[in-house]
């Protein structure tokens, strides 16, 4: 597996993976007539040919980076080279919690007008892993519990999570997505598996 | 809002939104040099201009038919025109269970290789949602439980619900994703529930 640049990564396919989200959007609410459609298309499969002369086989996984480190750009919650995630921005605290903001448009729809509840679903589910994952010791997920308090407009949206509390090789974790006004619409716990660490792995 | 034509939907609007899914996956997993990825970025910005020339206003929605019918081709789980769509397509028995076989290529990824947990849950929360329905007498999720088995392997997946119970105005569906093998990967549980009719409207 080729380690990746992250600097040529980030200057290249960010840009890229934005241009493909606005046309995922105009996909969807384009009015134009017939023809023209079928000229985009025609552009779009031109595009992909490009794309595909050279392509990673499989899916994108998780590529080393040049620096050290580990990316996972395809990531259908936080790649930057994978068009379908928002991407969620994910902060992580002193503490460990962790949140994000982020607009969800009409490709993430549900309800009309509002966001689909298994999108939210998605994105707690990811938020919750992210905080009860630590480096060194992962963490599986063994359930997910989501409440829909109420339905979640479509627009910028708020998700948080935290670890409230680890009972042996369990941790629970809690979180929610509120709108823009700061009502909560959907919360979320989860109960994530750690491993036993072999006594071989130093401790 | 204007009517849609079903027939010519279907003939323009699901090849361009094919073509927007090969392109989420060269996106994703392309590897050519920066001079083709910009060529391609392109003809992708031009597309998005043609088809942006004339837009419904915020999303999709759900928009009425030249046949009587209604379709939300927007929506995230099942929209034909929405390129982050799977799309599921969802086949109802004759005693309400529904089923579906769907393909999760690389835009789906979680752990390397596998699909994400959260995505897992979208399909989940969307096929309960849909065996819990009911035309003329709609349910509301209310909550969505779900456990993860083991991972899912990227590739083809079936996943099925169907109602397990009513009690009062609360509908109980169960279901599930299996992978290719059919082994049970992920399953879940939700609780509907199902406004009361006012007098009014007839029983």
């Amino acid at each position: 597996m080729r380690a990746v640049d992250v600097e040529r990564g980030e200057a290249v396919f960010v840009p890229l993976t934005r241009s493909v989200r606005h046309l995922i959007d105009a996909t969807i609410r384009t009015e134009v007539d017939d023809e023209t459609v079928f000229a985009a298309r025609a552009l779009i499969e031109r595009a992909t040919e490009l794309l595909a002369a050279q392509m990673i086989p499989g899916s994108f996984g998780v590529h080393p980076t040049t620096e050290g480190g580990t990316v996972a750009w395809g990531n259908v919650a936080i790649g930057i080279r994978n068009p379908v995630a928002p991407p969620l921005v994910i902060h992580q605290d002193a503490d460990g919690s962790v949140h994000t903001d982020v607009d969800l448009g009409a490709a993430c729809e549900g309800p009309p007008g509002h966001v689909h509840g298994g999108l939210c679903a998605l994105i707690l589910d990811h938020m919750l892993g992210a905080t009860a994952h630590q480096p060194g010791n992962p963490a599986f997920t063994g359930t997910l519990t989501v409440r829909y308090v109420q339905p979640t407009r479509l627009g910028r949206v708020h998700a948080e999570a935290r670890v409230d509390r680890h009972e042996g090789i369990k941790t629970f974790a809690v979180g929610h997505i509120a709108d823009a006004d700061g009502t909560i619409t959907v919360e979320a716990h989860g109960v994530f598996i750690r491993p036993k660490k072999t006594s071989a792995g130093g401790g």
